[in-house]
């Protein structure tokens, strides 16, 4: 767990702020974040890579909102956008666009027109259609179109396990035994200015061996380009490091990853460009619930909370583990259980048949290791107001967004347009 | 495919309205319903059960828009909620609270409170706690509230293999072995009517049967139930029924099923309850998309559109099918293709290895089958906004929730708020 987050007393703590007050004075469901916590990842990272020309770009989709978007901003960091959604959320927290990279299969005209317009430092492009259409958009914007290009490096997946599937099959990237062709294409389109190689593996990597084996595949790509004459300044390695989410897992060793790749880059004359989203805000995110419920069928016990897959979708999704924390300690003893949401849905669990305290209707839980992919997946279904999320720093704590409202659900709904002609 | 949607003269039609003009002018990603698609479905279930007493109570878990539950209430349907915001969806849609019950193992407080204050029909509950809480609630209130307890009635599932496990082992319901008891206590308490028994045994049922067998087992529990002076005259066999996602699937008997059930419970003095939600307006709903870009990876080929796992979470948690049309019939015949998103997850994908139209950038397409959970489990994840819907009624169709807006994003995440004391 986080240092972070701490019992003191009987008594939950997000750094010197109880819990159970936070959950009491806001309400359930609930989000809390750690500046903290996001502060001392992010300093690891920066710590790691002094000394080298680097950025460190925050993968927003793990987590967007716009107080954790403006905390990473004052500290440094760039942001690794994948939608011109992702870029109006930096613009809006005061980061600079000038370190935005804008990844993602699917980008469409509107969003490569606002990026360029906003002067983001480059594309990571994924096909050979998205890269004609940034050099005509370009063109016509009289703009000059950073672009790397997504490699895909081909890591040997059995000897990596945890890299689930054979690379080719994945909609990412351009196959390493390809790409220069795609470069030397690339590089005689106007518009363009081709100064980047990228690639992105894998997420939740506990060990970052197999990052290193593909920033080594990159590094021998780019010596092929600058000996065909394209001037490759970019190495782009993409995010993916994991945080433990249970108990017996460990955290990566990032700062003896940052070491070695510093080694590997020095002296090629490359900026270096990091992506990691997860290992900087996943620890440092707590999801508040309160038990409405218990409740036993047979000899299977349910603890039925206020939380539910539309807060938190990875358990359904992903059979993702969260360990769930009572904000006040219990005197109970544990107990076995499945501790679900209110979702009318056999998938709306946070635990199944796990051993958590002996929590009764009323106490509050957490579930831990919730900053990255929570909110940032939630949903209305079953018409449920997506929760508030606020920010610990210190002994103060804010909210950063307020708990929707009903009239929040039907937005848009309510002034019919006639679209017939 | 529901007969709402046809191609004529190569253009795929919903109803008399060429969907390729909706997608041009609304907009892509966006979702297409059918009001005579619904209309037809709900009046199956109208005209199967006339002559009995009886409410069909749309499950509005399955598509909460407002412009499709005013065409329900309209057609004098009734409501199955599971959550305030759905009884709100309701309200403002002009249906009958009389007409509702809610169901759902985790009703709040305040949820219950809503409901008795607003003069729901009744409750369907789902443990001891909740039973107790209502009537807490009722009596402060100075209500009564009705109730029906939620029964697992424990249907063989080996006989029926598509109800996945053993019910016992769901958070939903009560053992039918043990709840005789349950109503005892509930007979006693306060403040409530306990006039139900009510069941819902699985989802996506494309043979009835086991909802027939369920009904049996509930009809024999309510002889014992009067029997013990409980006067029941509410019988809810909840929803379930599936409808066809694959060409080689076939609708489930929808009128057989219903004069069997006329059979089962004709002169039993009871009220029929059916909460029908997918089998309503699934087939009725499209999601019309564009392709952004082709891409070939080996041998293998991808369609990358505008729509996503944001829209349509149903691929990724659920591995659904949904057929894959193009908007304008191709006449570069077919190719064998993953149909994916923009969001940056390898489960982002509509199809998988599908034969489907040799669609190229800049047509449209259509995911069929997609009227319920589509809407109604999206996402803002990868900061992508969420889709316009549209309802289609004859050659006529009309906006019923606009497509958000960059600032809908972020509502709620400006103000901060201090929250220390």
């Amino acid at each position: 767990m986080n240092p972070v987050f701490q019992y003191r007393g009987g008594m939950l703590f997000c750094e010197d702020v109880e819990l159970q007050s936070v959950a009491e004075r806001e309400g359930t469901p609930c989000y809390v974040y750690s500046a903290a916590g996001i502060r001392n990842a992010y300093l690891q990272y920066a710590e790691g890579l002094a000394g080298i020309p680097h950025h460190i770009c925050y993968a927003v989709k793990a987590n967007g909102n716009l107080g954790v978007l403006r905390h990473l901003a004052t500290l440094g960091a760039g942001f690794d956008i994948v939608s011109g959604g992702e870029l109006y959320r930096v613009l809006q927290a005061g980061g600079d666009p000038a370190k935005v990279v804008f990844s993602g299969v699917g980008k469409t005209r509107e969003e490569v027109e606002y990026a360029l317009e906003q002067g983001i430092h480059s594309f990571n492009c994924e096909s050979e259609g998205e890269i004609a259409l940034i050099s005509a958009l370009a063109r016509r914007l009289n703009k000059t179109a950073a672009i790397a290009i997504r490699v895909n490096p081909d890591v040997d997946a059995s000897t990596h396990p945890y890299i689930s599937t054979g690379l080719k099959e994945h909609k990412f990237g351009i196959d390493i035994a390809e790409v220069a062709a795609v470069y030397e294409t690339a590089a005689a389109l106007p518009g363009l200015s081709v100064q980047g190689v990228s690639c992105h593996i894998g997420s939740q990597l506990l060990d970052p061996a197999p990052v290193l084996e593909a920033a080594q595949r990159l590094l021998g790509l780019i010596d092929t380009l600058r000996a065909n004459g394209i001037n490759i300044t970019d190495l782009d390695l993409g995010g993916g490091l994991g945080v433990p989410y249970q108990p017996h897992e460990s955290a990566p060793d990032v700062p003896g990853f940052l070491a070695r790749l510093k080694q590997l880059i020095s002296g090629r004359n490359l900026t270096l460009f990091l992506e990691p989203g997860r290992s900087l805000v996943a620890s440092s995110g707590a999801l508040l619930s309160r038990v409405l419920y218990r409740k036993q069928s047979g000899q299977k016990h349910f603890i039925i909370v206020d939380a539910s897959m539309t807060e938190l979708i990875r358990p359904a999704l992903y059979e993702a583990h969260h360990e769930i924390l009572p904000l006040r300690e219990s005197k109970l003893g544990t107990v076995v259980a499945d501790v679900v949401g209110p979702v009318c849905e056999s998938s709306d669990f946070l635990a199944t048949g796990r051993e958590v305290a002996n929590v009764m209707p009323g106490d509050m839980i957490a579930a831990m290791t919730c900053g990255a992919y929570g909110f940032a997946m939630a949903s209305n279904y079953n018409a449920r107001l997506r929760p508030s999320e606020v920010l610990v720093d210190g002994a103060t704590w804010k909210q950063v967004r307020r708990r929707e409202t009903l009239e929040d659900l039907i937005r848009g709904e309510q002034n019919e347009q006639n679209g017939t002609a």
